[in-house]
């Protein structure tokens, strides 16, 4: 594969395009970012890299950040998880509470706010010091220690984040949240405001691509794990997009509203994308595009 | 009429009924009254006072509270309030976070928890002292200072109260309160813990039989205001048995999970009853089978 | 009271009103009126009549038949009527077939269309000539034998009524409609396409207003089915601003798409308007307007 | 791959189990099944074909055939396709009805019953002689002109399908339905009348696994086309068990009340399994479970 090629053609394209989306806006720290960025990496099954555009500057990953969790909690208390969380997608755009007050507390996936909410409480219960902790893992993970927490962008989103203290309250009330609302939503909003770029992103998803094995050949995940967080990636990482994204570009995936999207096709290359406009549905506007071309320019998809 | 005779029938048939209902239990204090209470008590257009059984005895008025605060906001704000909550029937048992959702944080109507809380919002924004004034209002409508909150349950529905703190973070989220979700929420779990018998319940609602006015002629609302007031409660005050309440009992009233009713018939007479044990839609079981024999037997409702 | 000089102020005022809503256009034999027509006519608790503007004129009286029939199936299976159909406010401005879902073909109140089919359909099982009997029991009411179906209404409604279709199909689909479903709306289209002027409407609704009896003081209800069915009309009456009507109004009453309200005071007087353009929530807005003004000026209300 | 040996193994335990679900009693016919029953049978990349159990025995394919008839609708109008039906996954188990008020009509897939519907009216659109052209389409990519409709079956749908005849109106209202309802449903009754074996199942599917070529490698679909529609199998295939099958099983597949399931794996294989017995969420319970081990043993899954 010429993927050297086929991302320096992409990265041409998205620099000419014109409608770029628009930037989310509702904490000013992600408000102020330039919507001319974008950046496309790729790690190959050999661990070969190849990148184009921004690709080593640092975005916050924000609902990225909800799959590494996952992988963590996984990790932690296997399949005991899916007695606090579901695996179905949402199938609704604008009112996960109401569903949670269907499903008597029980999120329907650990991608939607709610269900990763649980997922932190479980961090925060079998963590010592879950913010340290979890920090320490994605820096082994990506064999990178320079990656860090935006603490300006976590303050900010603590400041108003109502919406995720309503969810953390609703699910405590069913019962399924161990910890104070607090320190859960402390974790939350550090988790999200993970700063990566486009280039550790890659080194950290290597392994949902690579068997559960990082870069480094260490073992994170079983295989078994692996493909059920690939699974629930390519059915709930787009929030009510999924299906499209699974129709039109065909490789479980996530994405944030700071622009960035990760995605991978088992066994032969890991990918992610930033650029910070967003289309109406949150996901990056031209990173939805680059992966749509990527795959159609390659033929390479798990369908 | 002869009011007396009626209600001490009412009283000895409540005192034989077995299947009394479930006690609320879902903070202690409620839990441990006693089952076997039972009283009604009326004040007729004359200001003429009738009393059966346990009348003189103090509970926690919970829900009952919200037609109170509604009418000190009324008074303070007038017409405005109705920019922030709106007066149709919530017609939903079960969701009203969902209901929340699909109607940009302006809550159905003043009577269910998230409108009662955008009511705490406003007193909490025009009162200097918010509990201590309320209080004031209450007492003096009453004509009787002893009416006090019960500060052990205030503080039990703090600890317990998730659902009401996501109802108000999710309402805050919508830009619908002005004020710290903790402030508004420490004055509404007070105003729900206040204390107080039957008979103080009538002397306070009296004035909305009364066309504004307390027992002793003091106008504290319009009658435009009193009879808005009235037809919230009649369509309102029951959850989803509000209809179940127009249709058997007739009169515009409000429960609370305390066990307690008051219902009145404009320019005729206000009742209250209290019975702690609930039927399975949250109303106290003998206290609506007591108002619908008093219509029964006076033939008298709004209808 | 000084009713005849209320009603012309009322008439009057309505005349010179610009913004007169907008007539229904669903099918074109409504879409057709003069939205310049305004009529408004009362009875009073003695008989007497008072009338002005556009009384005389029959129009399509629509969902205000709903009453009438509620009124012959309550008469003929008693309160049986109330385990096929609740009695509660529907709460939902949009979506009645999700809420049959959610309650498993138990329409909320008989005055949403669901409901009204399921009322239909007990009249269809227990009448030999559904649409004569129903006809004649309006007449013999109204003492009037002129009143009719508009057949070219009914058989338009029956052409378009895609949504009705879908309604007693998913009724029929939980068990609790007894007839073909063509039946069924064969005669729930006529009753809909009943055409009555406000002078013939307050004839027949009279009965409401009198304890249950005719202007000829023949009795068709019972004081206790007259109570119910009213209390029902306020909770239920208008749709997603039966709130509304209850609280700007404070009458039991009944509204319909051709732009007619009926309201009654019990024991004081029963009015019905005209007018046909809607408001937003599809109630007439001149007749809103005019009732609103009525229980202003008479200072007469349930409340 | 010993594919032989793992299915052999796969039907022995199956026939060891006990617990085999609920056959669906909805129509006498699908209940008089034998729950006895257990089948499946495998087409590998090569055309090789591998079986164990009864899998040449006919069973109604019900909602496999929603799968067909996407295939044929998307080959005759291509991406137009889109505009009348979305790709998200439902995410509700229980009121797809409502999700069309909420969409104006737009079911959320061609896979649940108000998709099929509308895909069922493109092609009653499109095509002269919808059932036999259709049928024709199938027996023409198996190579087997012995594949019938079971008129008894279809027959008796039509009788009891009231909520499909709900849907079907409830689009209509919304101008998303062409033809007659009608016609369109006894279209719809037929497909799913559709009467197959695992056998003749592997042979048509066997195009979604082999880039859009049959057997006799004659061109049905674009592999673009395959692609799309696999990725709508694996977000939508299950109802609201979509999520946990791609969790589980981690294939695109699609299942019926029948008690079929087929799945597939690109350019590996196709497999369909067949037993009546259903789970709670209504698919084949011992099918599941089969599918589940294929995957397990073999190591392969598109994740």
């Amino acid at each position: 594969m010429q993927y050297q090629k086929i991302l320096n053609a992409i990265a041409f394209e998205a620099s000419k395009t014109e409608n770029r989306g628009v930037v989310a806006s509702y904490i000013p720290e992600l408000s102020n970012i330039d919507d001319g960025k974008f950046g496309i990496a790729l790690l190959d099954e050999h661990g070969d890299f190849f990148a184009s555009g921004d690709t080593e500057e640092s975005f916050s990953i924000q609902s990225i950040s909800k799959v590494l969790t996952l992988s963590l909690a996984f990790k932690l208390i296997g399949d005991d998880l899916w007695e606090r969380v579901d695996v179905e997608p949402s199938g609704d755009p604008f009112n996960h509470l109401s569903l949670l007050e269907h499903e008597n507390g029980i999120p329907r996936n650990p991608l939607i706010n709610a269900g990763a909410l649980v997922v932190a409480d479980i961090l925060v219960s079998h963590l010592r010091h879950p913010k340290q902790e979890f920090l320490e893992y994605i820096r082994k993970i990506a064999g990178d220690t320079s990656i860090d927490y935006d603490l300006k962008v976590a303050g900010s989103e603590k400041k108003t984040g109502f919406k995720n203290y309503a969810a953390a309250y609703l699910i405590k009330s069913y019962g399924n949240l161990e910890n104070d609302v607090e320190d859960v939503l402390d974790f939350y909003f550090h988790q999200c405001a993970l700063s990566m770029s486009c280039h550790q992103l890659v080194k950290v998803f290597y392994m949902f691509a690579n068997r559960g094995k990082c870069l480094e050949h260490n073992p994170y995940l079983t295989l078994a794990q692996v493909k059920r967080i690939n699974a629930i990636m390519l059915t709930c990482g787009f929030y009510d997009e999924a299906g499209e994204f699974a129709f039109e570009v065909g490789l479980p995936g996530k994405s944030g509203v700071g622009g960035g999207i990760v995605a991978l096709l088992p066994e032969k290359f890991c990918v992610a994308t930033w650029s910070p406009g967003l289309n109406l549905k949150g996901n990056s506007k031209l990173g939805m595009e680059a992966l749509e071309k990527l795959t159609t320019k390659t033929g390479l998809s798990i369908f």
